[in-house]
């Protein structure tokens, strides 16, 4: 997979995103959450500020799975990871899709 | 999880359609094709008419994954079991979702 490092940790590129790897990263209600919450912020939030009923170790391990499929962008600033959505790189590659779950998420 | 039983093969009901087990099941290549293959098809194709490459058991797992999302639907006749997509059940409870992962899949 093309990999570009931004301060220590690899993203994938647009081009080499897939769909599987997307789809697996959002079909776990904990992620998705993330997700949605990550929609839903102006900024990017800190790892720190997610509401979600997991250990920190397993929230650690759930960004990963999100960043590795090209689900969300992590850079760091000093202590903190900051979080965004690729809502820009997941549209251009898969048409509607993220706006689809998140859409089908809400109407649960 | 709700369930109706057809022809001693369980299938949820569409109102327990899960979105995250609908994502698992779609995540996996191997079963996207398989849905790409029925979404493609005119009439219910037995599990042999297949063409992946991957074994008949790990075939059946995957069929039974799908079913056990309500992806698909199973019916045994004689000896074949014959299969379909829950398209109107999946765009009743998540509008949109099948067809653009169905259009994503397409464009790679």
């Amino acid at each position: 997979m093309n990999a570009v490092i931004t301060t220590e940790l690899s993203h994938p590129t647009r081009e080499a995103l897939e769909l599987s790897a997307v789809l697996h990263a959002l079909s776990d209600p904990v992620r998705l959450k993330m997700v949605r919450y990550l929609a839903s912020s102006p900024d990017e939030p800190s790892c720190r500020s997610f509401d979600v009923p997991v250990t920190k170790s397993t929230c650690t391990h759930h960004f990963k799975v999100l960043r590795e499929a090209g689900v969300i962008h992590q850079r760091q600033q000093g202590t903190a990871r900051l979080n965004a959505l690729r809502e820009e790189d997941l549209a251009a590659r898969f048409p509607g899709l993220l706006a689809t779950i998140l859409q089908a998420a809400a109407d649960r």
